[in-house]
C-alpha cells in the first residue's frame, strides 16, 4: 500500500514558517503549495480586489528576473506555477519533475519574498482583475454561489475573492505594494511539498532562502451576524440556479466525519439520495449535488440544483424535502457501506496525485493544527457506526439556512430546514 | 523511473474486441476506458442527439439490475463510472480501487452488452439531453467552438455531440434501442485498463464475458467540403469569444510531433508567444491559448481568445500576426528547449494518473494502430531538432482557416493565415 510508505514531516523554522513534506513512491513529479496569509479577508474595505490584482502582479517578475525572463526560466525548468487568491490565503502552486525542484525553489521563494511589482505591470493587472469581475455576468452558477456566500457568512469571510470594480479602480500601485509587504510574512505561512524529492534537502534549501525573513500575520475575527434567509436574483437565463446553504461542523470538530458521511449518503455517488430523487426518478434537473467545505473555524454545506424554469419549484421542494428526510436519522446500513466505500475510494484516488497530497497536508495543518496520513483518514471513515450516524443526524445543527436562486422568477422557499 | 516498469499489452479477442492493459506500480487504483463505435457520426440525420440520449440511458440499469440497483451496486464496489458520447465513440469510463476490479467488470460489461433501456427511462433521458442543449445558450465559449467545428470539418465529423432539440424530439424508444444494438459491436471497440490489477486475470474475465458477442462497425467516411472562412454570432454578452481554427497533421503523420512542438512554443507555458504577446504585454485578454487535437484521419489546431468588446479587434489582430510570425520559421533554440521540457513534464504528470494512462493507450491504439510507452513519447520529443522544426514551419499546411467570433459586433478577419 503506497500510503504506508509515505512519512509526513512538519518542520517549523525559527521565524515561524512551517514546511511540510511528504515523499511519495512511484511518482516522478513533485508538487508544492505555499499559502501566504494574504487572502481577501485582509483587504481594505475600499480596495476590495487587492488580493486578486496582487496574485496577477506576483506572476510578473521577481528577484532579478522581469516578467518575461521569469516565465522563460520557469518553463526552462519545466515547472508549472499558478497564483490564486482565496478568502484567507494567497496560494502559490507549482508542479515539476522532482529532480528539478532545487532549480525551481529559489525562483518560487523570490515570487513571494522579492516580487518585482513593476509599476508598468500594475495597469494590465488591474485590467485583468476587472475583466474577471465583468465576466462573472456570464457565469450564473458562480454568481449564485457568491450571492449565497455574501448572505450566509459573517464579515469579512463573506467576500467575493474577485473584489469589486470600484475596489480595483481605487487601488494604487503603492497601496498594493505596501499591502503585500504587510501580509507576506513567515508566521502564518505554510509550505507543503509532496512527491519525488529529498525532504531534508528541500527543507534546508527553503530555510536557507528564508532565514532572514520575519514577521507574522493573524487571521481576522468574524464580525456581525449574516442575513441568511431567501433571496432571488432576477435573470433572463435559460437555466435556474438553486443553492441551499447551511452550517456544518468545522474541520477539527468531532462531528466533522459524521457530516461528511451524511453528504456522501446524499450526494456521494449515483446511488446518492439527491441524485436518485431529484435527477433520476423525476428527471428534474441536469445537475444536483451536495458538498461540504470546512476550515478551522466553520463548515458550510452547499446543496445545488441547476434546472429549467418550469422545473425549478419542484426541484427546490424535492431538495428541501430530502434534506429534511435525512434529518430524521434514517440512513440504512447499506447506504452507510456505500458512503464509506465512496469516501475511501476518493481518498485513495486523491492520494495518488502529488498536487492533491500537497494541498491536503497543508489544509490539514491549517485546519487541524496537524497532518494526517491517508491511513488515518481511512481508519476514521471505517470507524463510523450506523447508530452513531443516525443519532448525529437527529442533533445535526444546520443554523438558519441561506437559500439563493437565480433565474426568471423567484420561488417559494422555506425559512428553515 | 516508473514508466520503465510498465508493460503495455494489446490483446485482440477472436471476435475483434481489443483489450489493452498497462499495470502501474505505486498506485492502488485502476481505471478503465471502453470505447464503443457509437458516436454522433453514426446518428441518423433526423435523430441528431441519439448518442447523447443513449449515453444517459446506458447509465440506467443493465442485466438484472434496474437503474437504482445498478447505482447501488457500483457504489457498493466504490467504482465511479461515467458514460459520454463523443464524435466517433461512446465511452464508458470507470475508476475503482484495483483490488475490486473483478467485481466491477461484470457490471461494466452488462452496461454495454445488456443495458436495460427501460421504456420509462426514455422520456427523462430525452429531457436531460434537451436540457443540455438548451443550457448551451449560457455557455458562449462552447457555442463558439461548436459553430467553428460545424464550418471547419467535413460532414458528419462537424456535428455537435449534444444533437438538436428536434433530433431528440423525433427520436423514439424503439429507434434508440435498435441504434445501440447496431453499434455496440466488438470489432471497432477498444477496452483499456491501467493501474493496479492483474492483466491476465482481467483479460480472461472480460473475454469470458464477451466471447459470445460478435459483429463489427466501421467509422464513416467524410463527405463534402466544409465552408470555413469567417462568421460571427451576434450576442449581447460581456465577453467576446474569438476562435481561429486551422488544419494540422493527423496523429500518425510524421509531422505530428513537430506540430505539437509549434503549439508548445505558442502556448505551452507562460513563456509561450501567445500568452506573452496577447495577455502579458498588452493585457488584451484574460484567456488565450492554442491547442491541438488529432485523430487517425485529421488534426485541428484551435487558437482561442476570450476578451472584452473593446479589445476584441486588437486581440484578433495580434493572434493572427503571431500565427503568421511563427510561420516564418523563427523558433529559437531557447524556445525549443522550453517547449520540449514543457511537453515532457506534461507527459510525465499525466503518466502518474491511471485514468490519463487508460485514455492515452486507447487513444494511441485507435489513432496509430499501436500503443506507445511514456519513454517512446519522451524520446520522440527529445529527437526534434531546431532546423527540422523551423523548416517544418515554412512548409506547414494549415488549410483554409475558420475564424469564429461571438459577441456584440463582428470583427475584421483575414481570409487566410
Amino acid at each position: 500500500m503506497a500510503s504506508a510508505l509515505n512519512t509526513i514531516e512538519t518542520h517549523t523554522c525559527t521565524n515561524g514558517l512551517v514546511i511540510i513534506t511528504e515523499p511519495m513512491s512511484g511518482v516522478q513529479s513533485a508538487a508544492m503549495r505555499w499559502l501566504v496569509p494574504a487572502g481577501a479577508v485582509f483587504e481594505d474595505i475600499h480596495n476590495l480586489g487587492t488580493s486578486s490584482v496582487c496574485a496577477e502582479m506576483l506572476m510578473r517578475g521577481a528577484g532579478s528576473l522581469d516578467s518575461k525572463a521569469q516565465a522563460d526560466a520557469f518553463d526552462h525548468v519545466g515547472a508549472l506555477r499558478d497564483l490564486s487568491n482565496s478568502i484567507r490565503y494567497t496560494q502559490l502552486s507549482a508542479s515539476m519533475i522532482g529532480n528539478r525542484i532545487d532549480q525551481a525553489i529559489p525562483m518560487l521563494v523570490d515570487m513571494i519574498r522579492n516580487p518585482m511589482m513593476a509599476s508598468d505591470s500594475f495597469a494590465p493587472s488591474c485590467e485583468l482583475a476587472s475583466q474577471a469581475i465583468e465576466s462573472l455576468a456570464d457565469d450564473p452558477q458562480q454568481r449564485t454561489a457568491l450571492a449565497a456566500r455574501l448572505r450566509h457568512l459573517p464579515t469579512p469571510f463573506n467576500r467575493d475573492t474577485l473584489g469589486t470594480v470600484e475596489g480595483v479602480q481605487n487601488l494604487t500601485h503603492d497601496a498594493l505594494c505596501a499591502w503585500w509587504k504587510d501580509h507576506a510574512k513567515p508566521t502564518g505561512s505554510v509550505i507543503s511539498v509532496a512527491g519525488d524529492f529529498d525532504p531534508a534537502a528541500v527543507i534546508e534549501q527553503i530555510e536557507s532562502l528564508t532565514c532572514d525573513w520575519s514577521g507574522s500575520v493573524k487571521q481576522p475575527a468574524a464580525q456581525g451576524n449574516p442575513a441568511r434567509g431567501y433571496a432571488h436574483i432576477e435573470d433572463e437565463s435559460n437555466q435556474v440556479q438553486i443553492l441551499v446553504v447551511h452550517d456544518a461542523p468545522h474541520e477539527g470538530h468531532a462531528d466533522s466525519m459524521l457530516e461528511k458521511m451524511v453528504i456522501s449518503v446524499l450526494s456521494g455517488g449515483m446511488s446518492g439520495r439527491l441524485f436518485t430523487e431529484v435527477r433520476e426518478k423525476r428527471g428534474l434537473c441536469y445537475t444536483v449535488s451536495a458538498s461540504m467545505r470546512a476550515d478551522k473555524e466553520r463548515g458550510v454545506v452547499s446543496n445545488y440544483v441547476g434546472t429549467t424554469p418550469e422545473r425549478a419549484q419542484e426541484s427546490l421542494d424535492v431538495l428541501i424535502s430530502e434534506i429534511q428526510r435525512i434529518g430524521e436519522g434514517n440512513v440504512t446500513e447499506e447506504e452507510l457501506v456505500r458512503a464509506k466505500t465512496g469516501l475511501k475510494s476518493r481518498v485513495i484516488f486523491a492520494g495518488e496525485s502529488t498536487g492533491a497530497r500537497a494541498s491536503a497536508i497543508a489544509g490539514d495543518y491549517l485546519n487541524l493544527g496537524r497532518t494526517r496520513t491517508l491511513d488515518e483518514i481511512i481508519d476514521k471513515v471505517n470507524g463510523v457506526g450506523l447508530d452513531e450516524l443516525n443519532s448525529y443526524l437527529k442533533r445535526r445543527e444546520m443554523g438558519t439556512p441561506t437559500i439563493q436562486t437565480l433565474g426568471p422568477d423567484a420561488l417559494n422557499a422555506p425559512a428553515g430546514l
